[in-house]
């Protein structure tokens, strides 16, 4: 029973099956058996190597001069983050932890659950807008492009004592323009919704500054010892396969004109109702492809229209739909999170259903 | 900078080395790219049945009716468990987690680190003995056989209100006998001393009480939504060799008889010696081997007798000798930690210096 199932991203699959005999790893039963590489950490330079080396390709981020640390996924990283921003004594007082709905529920599930200390969850960001020249340090979660709405978003408190964490995971081409590298403070990256692994449980945070990122790597060492050395040895592989060929461009362009499809086909269902709506993008000159490109978000944030339609999950539930409920976003349940990065069968069978629900309006 | 690499397992590298072909795997670039297994949870109940078969095997641990939760190696799941038996509203007063010294420190580092408002680390078990009926939660940590001194120990503190977290990693029978199969509430055990294969980060919880089964997936979730499907599936093909050959015995045979030896070498020199003594441990009956056998610790824990040999580690450490201080483990200087279960190039080292230092006595 998790809450992820519907973020799974399928959708890149028959990529890696495409790059069958370049994408597979064999690991002998000696590999890799004690606790750190050669140079005693617990992280892979050669993959910190790789990461920087797609990164620069893609121009979604710049990683010069900065520091880089692995994690279980992000969802190790987004509280590692937390505790790095957090003050370390108990005479200051617990940082404030923020975000702007719709937000990825993990960041307030996490913090509420960890109930340090040295921070605690204060709602959305709005309430403190010039509020922030306290004594409180305030971390703020950012996610550009956002989920669920896909929108490029920036931090909104300003104040030395305000802290941004930067939650990148859906910077990619796939998702959406890429207008410039970003050069946040702390930036969180995972391979899930770059190369679609979300079982393999490995992220990245690249870091600006070296305290931030000593305290980030303490957290990983007392979590878990860092991370699982086959998690690594794949990603490896799987950074080797999207680096090789044209120019490291085509698992991008394979990955964007699929969602791309995929919105347009659920964009030209949606127009020919009126009791439900998406969210409104704006497309913009994207970088990496070299021009104005369309959209293509990760997910769709699904309005029901109808006042009387408060709970817009249930109605699409009962046309035989799954989505996420708006409130799991801190949102109104007239909205509801349908996903587009599931598998090809699954997206079918949404677009049937939705195309039968539009019909009988 | 790790403070864990004397505890690498690498005296079983021989041993994978002879089962090449049967303990290597091999994972395609579309293998399990999802977060969740068919039956939508984080843990491959294959690898359930396996842990379950090798403790029948070894009869080590009692299984039958109990709930198995993954974590990223015993690190993870120690928190899992503070978490999992802390009191869940801030009404109650926050458990109180103590260990019997000599302990390992990431009881208490992580412990302190996390910093929760639910928990706090209340320094030795002794002496809250007789103290125990009060209205906080006590939550023990009992580490048999222990880290550092290979004793084979139970609980102390008694009450309704007293939990204990049973860490298990060294209940094999490399590293002791096996009088019978532990049946605590909450064990936890590793790959890490089972296979050699620290790396991973896979280990494991058996758990007897359902909600606390509950509250340690639910911690397992929130902090990194699950293990590494790549460390389980390596775990899988490696218990498959544990298993298979000489009815399950090959892997405990050849561990044991490694440590029997390094232990017996060791031993003779120290014997030599009035500057140096080891821990005294009693052998007994292993259920496993059916016979009384020879000791085989996992560490030595070494006493410098000299009460002017105040720092034993700098004392090895000037005869170029790398152990881990007493003081780690809250005990005194005098003692240090040395590692048995490293490769045999470092324990030939060890042996070496030792002799010499010895002989200049």
């Amino acid at each position: 029973m998790n809450v992820n199932c519907s973020g799974d991203p399928y959708f890149l699959e028959p990529f890696w099956m495409r790059h069958a005999a370049s994408s597979a790893i064999l690991v002998s039963g000696w590999h890799r058996m004690g606790y750190s590489y050669s140079d005693g950490s617990y992280i892979s330079q050669l993959l910190v190597e790789h990461i920087k080396k797609v990164h620069a390709i893609v121009g979604n981020a710049i990683t010069e001069g900065k520091y880089i640390v692995f994690g279980s996924g992000s969802t190790q990283l987004l509280n590692a983050a937390v505790y790095a921003f957090s003050p370390d004594t108990s005479s200051q007082s617990p940082a404030k932890v923020v975000a702007t709905p719709p937000y990825y529920p993990v960041y307030r599930t996490q913090t509420e659950y960890f109930n340090a200390r040295n921070f605690s969850y204060e709602g959305s960001t709005s309430s403190w807008i010039n509020k922030t020249d306290s004594s409180s340090t305030f971390i703020e979660f950012v996610t550009s492009p956002n989920n669920p709405d896909g929108k490029l978003t920036k931090g909104v408190l300003e104040g030395d004592n305000v802290k941004q964490i930067n939650d990148r995971a859906y910077y990619w081409p796939h998702y959406t323009a890429i207008p410039s590298p970003a050069d946040d403070d702390l930036m969180i990256f995972t391979i899930s919704k770059l190369t679609g692994h979300a079982g393999s449980r490995f992220g990245w945070a690249i870091i600006k500054d070296e305290a931030v990122y000593e305290k980030m790597l303490t957290y990983l060492d007392v979590n878990t010892m860092g991370v699982s050395r086959e998690a690594q040895l794949r990603a490896l592989k799987l950074f080797d396969v999207v680096l090789e060929g044209d120019d490291g461009k085509e698992i991008f362009k394979f990955a964007y004109s699929t969602i791309r499809h995929r919105w347009t086909k659920l964009k030209e269902i949606i127009s020919k109702s009126k009791r439900f709506s998406l969210q409104k993008l704006s497309s913009q000159y994207c970088t990496f492809f070299k021009r104005e490109r369309e959209l293509s978000p990760a997910y769709a944030w699904l309005k029901c229209e109808r006042e009387e339609d408060r709970n817009c999950y249930e109605i699409l539930e009962a046309a035989g739909i799954s989505g996420r409920e708006g409130s799991l976003y801190s949102a109104d349940n007239h909205y509801v999170r349908l996903s587009l990065i599931r598998s090809k069968d699954d997206f079918d069978i949404l677009i049937n259903k939705l195309n039968t629900l539009v019909a009988k309006q």
